[in-house]
């Protein structure tokens, strides 16, 4: 059986080193966020996650969401684990206080999410999706709607659910053709099929509210002709009570590579009359309103791809110390723990120190995105702002892939065991796969970055980060510890490799758009390698710091370990990325296409 | 449904004009190996390949081998595919003529076989091992063994099994424990357990050889005390007949990541009695034939990265062709097939290019067995041997981890619908995963390489092929073709970083072992992805040559962009590597193992 158990010393380390939770505490609303609060969150949290949703998750890959009768049975386990959840407050985390939440901020509310995701991404969705369709309701709902859905949705008595791809849609919401008819009653009624819709039905909560994505009757065509409707499962009587049966219906659900207990729905509006749904904000600005949350879906996306990897990470130390199996390279009298074998170390070392550096990126951008929203200085949210939209497709698109890449060297590790699926090491290779692709592919991502977030503004943002990067450098360049020395040494080709990439697209976007998007992935996986060399550095300058205060703590030796082994194994493919990026747009469009 | 159809076009390329068909078929014994013969081979195969395998692959993994009564029921039509196999002679296709092999060289087998792999893995693992099998009998077997087994082995009509590995054993064989009991009749009664025995039982044929290592009453421990047995499933009468139901049983399949109609069984030999066997070759020498067999079995695992790749290639075009959706990112009127979207285009010359270089070097280590194996002049024998030596570890390691990655680009070009099973590019995904684990891990190879195959001679056969690469790289060097230069200039660099990572491997091997060790897998991969270079340079070359004499077959210029894009895109990665092997080794041995 696989176990789980939070990394809270790294979470902390992070928290306070890295992403300076105690400037997060400063700000407005944030008065209550107190080291003592913080750290009893995470260890109940870690409980929970741990002790309850961690076991389940096996069992839920083995037997997945089942479908039956245009309904979703849970995996055993599942219901009472959620029911619980909600006992304990989860849902409501980070919430707006103004109908129940408890408005902690994203800073911590990352680390929780992470545990959620790490002991068990199929349940973790859930929330999840609930999460984004109360930011939609908090953004442009009416008062009414708010009133009837937010308090439940918040609390998790009620679940919510995102629909927005059809068949013929895929990544491209201008073909949405679900059609939303007005009604006299000032409702509506929707019709059509949505597909790839994440716990679209289950029996974990008596009500789950979908927001959907429709065309009215005269709407415009392509993106501009989208409206957004909250269509509930079950309508909601005047006093709160559950009314009738909605015409929604899950009429199948999608058999997945991973992800088993996750219900992938595909959701039938109107088949019987109409599903009875209301308008959500402004009629055609349904986009509008998803380009808003997707900021959120998309780091939330992206933490996946720390929590896989961690969780991955994990399972392989314990089987590295415990496989006992073949001599020591330099000679040993017996057999000994794979852990001593030179190469296994290698792949828990890389493993390790890329989970380091997601976490690290991944919990900066957050308080980032705390400081972009409650700063009292409208100047300093805005820089913050950039720096947060500027970062979330390389969170999403690198997080993920690295997140795979992490899932497969724990199959590796394992050697033929990790191929039986008892060992569950191929679970998290297989629910990894999914995060590069949902809520946008990390070449969809990767068009984001160059395009709307560097090319867009002449590269100004990039521009800043890349100038602080350099100010770390320059902290730990020729310092008189040599692994800081080395580190700085690597970082410093790192950012020159960043620097070439991002004048090039800058300087080519214009005039050559096809090969800079060719290079586009390279670029945010190039970015991606040396925002976390960054942190890394960062890192590794913070535990220099403690260990020479006399710190004891084996912990921030370690970190330095970690940092330079980062520096030496992952910061050392900038380099060929960057050529990948300036030189190989045009190699990569010759080909005739008849020719493939 | 995924189709399949053999790249025969490249084939014949590879086999002409990179392998050089025209001399292996000057060597003894190879007199009939004409280029009709070779069309006419490849083409059956095909028909093979595409028209019966292929068609069989996906209900394969969906249904899997199932396990009852001691006993394995293929997938429904695997059964009637094997017996037409045979029936088509397909098994003896590279067996020796004594026996009834037809005794073709590996340079025409090798392009078969890959199609039998691409077609369907699954099912190609049985033939495969029964090949181990008859090349381990052939090699020491006695005179009764051969004449009892081999005919109906190398016919097909009995398959074969290598029965290594233990629960407690993993790699390491000296933890070998099945015991081997002699008899007074000569023959062993054979006790223990052996699992991940591939195709250990099926209803394809009527008897199964098993060759099993053992250790008998008095042998010495570890390595040195391991014997080589052939037990049959069913023994076998004086006049060749089927006689009794021998002690050897399945007790259970394993429930794995892919290759699921592959039976993966635990084999118990001895549970009611003992199981009756008789030793090959001599007492206590087992291991040494396992070696000598070694080459061949890393070799074919090595082949199944590049057809796997290739298999996952052909359906991401496909569905590339096919998809139509959003618009083209420099404007277009409407929505475009997803080929047309950059980010796209490169994942397919990521997958084509390194499906080439994989293919090109596979053939033209196959072209080198035969010459090592043929050749009438020692010396050159000897040479071409060193080559092979050197390389196995390279094809079986790079060609299965970069069949892999190409693995998990199939899928990302199907975007969510790769996700789904049904769609087919996931059970690519899961098959290949294997691949880089079973007949040796990464790691095992590139501890193989860096130790045996250049530690232990100076580099001496590596420093022979660095200049070969050199001499190609020189004539392409500033040549006219831009695209020919291009090539040379990122090759020059390529070759450079192998030179650097060899010459520190050489010079630090007896000092610091478990620092090289530690980059032993970079290092391969690093010599992959130049001798891939090297080869995709020698094709450019080619190509080159070709169309400016005239000949204005497309496939030329195809060839030629395809390798500047290995160029820029994958070689890139080499400069990168070449530090992990020399700076990084400190770094991924530094941390104390209790802070894992």
């Amino acid at each position: 059986m696989s176990t789980y158990s939070a990394p809270l010393k790294d979470m902390q380390f992070v928290l306070n080193e890295l992403a300076e939770l105690d400037q997060v505490a400063k700000l407005p609303g944030c008065e209550e966020v107190t080291p003592d609060l913080v750290e009893a969150i995470l260890d109940e949290a870690n409980k929970f996650a741990s002790g309850v949703l961690a076991p389940l998750n096996r069992a839920g890959d083995e037997i997945g969401a089942q479908w039956a009768d245009k309904a979703v049975t849970m995996p055993k386990g599942f219901k009472e684990a959620y029911l619980q959840f909600v006992e304990n407050g989860w849902p409501a985390l980070s919430c707006e206080p103004e109908h129940g939440g408890q408005g902690l901020p994203k800073t911590i509310s990352v680390a929780v999410q992470e545990m959620w995701k790490a002991a068990n991404m199929a349940f973790s969705l859930c929330p999840m999706l609930t999460m984004g369709a109360v930011e939609a309701l908090e953004l442009v709902g009416t008062d009414e709607q708010k009133a009837t859905y937010l308090p439940k949705m918040i609390s998790g008595e009620w679940t919510g659910t995102m629909n927005l791809t059809e068949p013929q849609a895929g990544s491209d919401l201008a073909a949405v053709r679900t059609r939303a008819v007005p009604q006299e009653d000032g409702t509506y009624r929707v019709f059509g099929q949505k597909i790839f819709i994440t716990y679209g039905d289950h029996d974990m909560a008596e009500n789950t509210i979908h927001l959907v994505l429709a065309r009215t009757p005269d709407a415009p065509e392509g993106v501009k002709g989208i409206s957004l409707f909250v269509v509930p499962k079950f309508l909601v009587n005047a006093d709160g009570s559950l009314g009738e049966r909605n015409d929604a219906w899950c009429v199948s659900i999608e058999h997945k590579l991973g992800i088993h207990a996750s219900p992938t729905c595909v959701l039938a509006f109107g088949d019987s009359g109409g599903a009875v749904g209301t308008l959500v904000g402004k009629e055609n600005e349904g986009l509008k309103y998803m380009f808003v949350m997707m900021n959120a879906a998309r780091f939330a996306v992206g933490l996946e791809g720390l929590a896989i990897a961690e969780r991955a990470y994990q399972k392989a130390v314990v089987y590295a110390r415990d496989r006992v199996q073949g001599r020591a390279i330099e000679g040993s009298s017996g057999s000994v723990a794979i852990i001593r074998h030179p190469d296994v170390r290698r792949m828990l070392m890389l493993m390790r120190t890329q989970v380091e550096a997601m976490r690290a990126l991944a919990y900066v951008v957050a308080a980032a995105t705390d400081m972009a929203l409650r700063h009292p200085d409208a100047a300093e949210r805005a820089r913050q702002q950039a720096f947060v939209d500027l970062m979330i497709p390389v969170v999403k698109g690198w997080l993920t892939e690295t997140g795979n890449d992490v899932a497969t060297l724990g199959i590796q590790v394992h050697g033929g065991m990790g191929y039986i699926e008892e060992t569950g090491a191929a679970q998290f290779f297989r629910d990894a796969r999914i995060t590069t692709i949902y809520e946008g592919t990390t070449g969809i991502q990767a068009m984001d970055l160059i395009g709307r977030k560097i090319a867009r503004e002449g590269g100004t943002t990039l521009k800043m980060v890349i100038a602080r990067m350099k100010q770390t450098q320059g902290e730990l360049a020729n310092h008189a510890n040599p692994d800081l020395a080395a580190i700085a040494a690597e970082l410093e080709q790192g950012i020159a490799a960043l620097a070439r990439a991002a004048d090039y697209i800058v300087a080519t976007y214009g005039k050559d758009v096809r090969a800079v998007a060719a290079g586009a992935v390279p670029f945010l996986l190039l970015m991606g390698i040396v925002s976390g060399g960054w942190m890394m550095a960062r890192a590794a300058r913070v535990a220099h710091d403690k260990a020479s205060a006399g710190d004891g703590d084996p912990f921030y030796p370690a970190k330095i370990v970690s940092a330079r082994f980062y520096a030496e194994h992952v910061l050392t493919a900038a380099a060929g990325l960057a050529k990948e990026v300036v030189q190989g747009g045009a190699s990569a469009l010759a080909l005739d296409e008849a020719m493939f």
